[in-house]
């Protein structure tokens, strides 16, 4: 693990949320400090506020890491992504269900290997650093291994982590497949070497209904009983044949999320990706038991699974939370801002606005509350932990050719996650420890 | 206007098309050599084949630039684009109408003078290069001085390009508008100044039925009769709002693609930006004319326009010629690759399925056909001018680790669409000379 340096202030244009814009308007949300300083001490936010003020207070005593005029902002959040998939990006040709047999189930197997895994670890996460994200919520495969191998290079790195592996004991290749027993045992034990460690947290993971028998959901919902602390993180509602599939396998479930009902898994911790075909019915369910759904804009649109409805989700008489994500590998950026540009555009195919503060919001503090980390991540207050990115909006020569005609706060950051992506993140903070990874290009320009 | 290098040849893995695998199949289409040497004279290409042959036959006078292992292909092409808009990307939340009136009037309204134009003309051809796209179709404001400016750099750089200024008269700003005769005579003078001078063509641009009034779109016919070897390009059939407005000013045309039937727009140089809501009639309109659809995938994403439903427009029953585009500013990427990347995926929500082949055909050979000069670019075949790109697929830490699992050509260009943007341009040939604009960061990293 990284030993942060005692105390570093890093001055910029600092950017952050205390409420969500969408619901409390920008005035009582949005906290703006033109010239900020953010002051860290072993890893923690100590003080956040003018320039002016910090210096008055500090005197000349403060080392200061000078990034104006570029922002200052909480770490990205993606509540989504597999790490076994970074290689099954850009697989050609298919919806849901054909695409996971035919390109990432063969892709998965490998990640038994710890040689395997291990390497594709490191390059996930420098990936996931390189583009500002600095917590994700994360499937790996149904091996320990993969999951061993994330988590002791998350640990390396003091990245806080939330994953676990997928149970899985159907339809899926022999080798893929554990049974409600092992899946059970082999999380657990996962559970009791990485969950609470360092600052990494275990995600009871079963993939998805399809995948795993009624038994086996019945031991991931008694794995999260005797854990109520752990998330859980799952598949709805995708895609239509993937629906049509679960009610033949749970034909007396009434609907998609009854099955998950069923078997204890949802609840205030459930992380459910996509929820794009749902019933006012379900939705209902998700909002009494305050169980999120996750937008994953990008995999939406290459599968062409459907469009989530942000809208319908948010019906103010009975809201769901939403969280963003990559979905890597279905998706196809690694990049939260890109990944919000495209939210943008499937919100308005729905005939929906999606206004850049409430992008922002999504993926910083929206997206920590999502995963439980609200009191930890996700704002530049102090007590939090300083995951932070610093952003350029004028980070190549379309983005600063747009901002030369308005170049408001707004403009800034719509610009931001429509043009832009890891070329915008001009550092990445872990706990206060400079990690965006450097001279990654696999060749010389 | 540069002056190309007597002889060049560019080695590396050549690529191009001499029919369309949409329709005749990968092998009748596709042309590829593994190690080939493109050998350039005074700009146009003299003989492409195996390396092995051509050196066997030059001996060692060639002078030789060494691509590999990056692919060799015919410039990207870009058939629907807007000069005036670059500072309108990224306008928020906004449907077509309302995004015109609100954001892209009040830019255009600055081309009328030439202080503007210029530096403008200087940084779209700069984007366009830095992103492979060597020839487009653009359209330019209402003011002779944007196209003036556009055209004379264009000259300077030696491009193919096809640009008009638009033709509107009626429902924008008075400032915005010519009059019917205006509009045909400067259209006119430009067509005599520029107009098959270097390289360049004039494009007939009457933005839309909704911006010119009758007697203009007669005064468009007019004019397209007096120049039949002049494009002429527009809008149509972009949005419900747009089509319902068409129908209250036109109420006898019957519908949107009537009005320009009537009005001798529709034929084999038409260009038609969009369509993408469109009835049976109206395809067959445009399959009798020979018109073409110009497919514009960010942008109907952007402005929630729509899906362009590709299988429609190419119905064996009555195909219709088919290019596709950035429709830079309401689209959100100047990369050719980038933009077929959201085609896949526009076709995805259609169910339909975009194969890495045909796409890369689309933007080369199709492209260049669609514009009519087939015959000058979009192929590496002796005789075409030497405009080239040269990608590389494993252009960013994430494409070179998607390579890893599969590297085969049709797994390379499926990665480029997908992930790719002009990081993958390694350099753009303009008539054999290297023209990729180099340190163009506003900002060191």
């Amino acid at each position: 693990m990284r030993t942060p340096p005692a105390t570093v202030a890093l001055r910029g244009r600092l950017l952050w949320f205390i409420d969500d814009p969408a619901t409390a308007g920008e005035a009582a949300s949005l906290r703006q400090i033109e010239d900020g300083i953010v002051v860290v001490a072993d890893g923690i936010i100590r003080a956040c506020g003018p320039a002016d003020e910090i210096l008055a207070r500090a005197g000349d005593g403060l080392a200061i890491i000078d990034h104006r005029p570029h922002l200052v902002l909480p770490g990205l959040i993606d509540a989504h992504i597999h790490f076994p998939q970074t290689r099954a990006i850009a697989a050609y040709g298919a919806e849901l269900l054909e695409w996971l047999e035919r390109h990432v189930f063969p892709e998965e197997l490998r990640y038994g290997e710890s040689a395997h895994a291990e390497p594709a670890a490191r390059f996930f996460l420098d990936e996931l650093l390189a583009n500002g994200t600095t917590t994700a919520a994360v499937f790996c495969s149904v091996h320990p291994q993969s999951a061993e191998a994330l988590f002791a290079e998350a640990a390396r790195r003091n990245l806080r982590l939330v994953a676990g592996k997928v149970m899985m004991d159907r339809n899926a290749p022999a080798a893929l497949c554990d049974t409600p027993e092992r899946g059970y045992e082999e999380s657990a034990a996962l559970i009791g070497r990485w969950h609470g460690r360092a600052r990494l947290r275990y995600a009871i993971s079963p993939r998805f209904a399809i995948t795993s028998s009624p038994a086996q959901l019945e031991a991931a919902g008694a794995l999260a009983r005797a854990h109520p602390d752990c998330p859980v993180q799952t598949h709805l509602a995708e895609s239509l044949a993937e629906i049509r599939a679960v009610r033949r396998l749970f034909a007396e479930a009434g609907d998609y999320t009854g099955v998950y009902e069923r078997f204890g898994l949802l609840g205030p911790k459930s992380l459910l990706g996509h929820c794009i075909h749902m019933s006012e019915r379900e939705w209902g369910a998700l909002n009494r038991a305050g169980a999120v759904a996750v937008f994953c804009p990008t995999s939406n649109l290459f599968l062409g699974s459907g469009l989530f409805d942000l809208a319908q989700a948010r019906d103010p008489a009975r809201p769901v939370r939403v969280a963003v994500a990559t979905d890597i590998g279905a998706g196809t950026s690694y990049s939260m801002l890109a990944t919000m540009g495209e939210a943008y555009k499937v919100c308005r195919m729905r005939g929906q606005a999606l206004d850049p503060l409430a992008a922002f919001h999504m993926m910083t503090r929206g997206n920590a509350m999502a995963l439980g980390l609200g009191d930890r991540i996700g704002a530049l207050e102090p007590g939090r932990e300083a995951d932070i990115v610093v952003l350029d909006p004028r980070a190549t020569p379309a983005m600063a050719h747009r901002l030369e005609r308005a170049g408001g706060i707004v403009d800034e950051l719509f610009t931001l996650i429509t043009l832009g992506d890891e070329r915008a993140v001009r550092e990445t903070y872990v706990m206060g420890v400079p990690s965006k990874p450097r001279d990654r290009r696999p060749r010389a320009a």
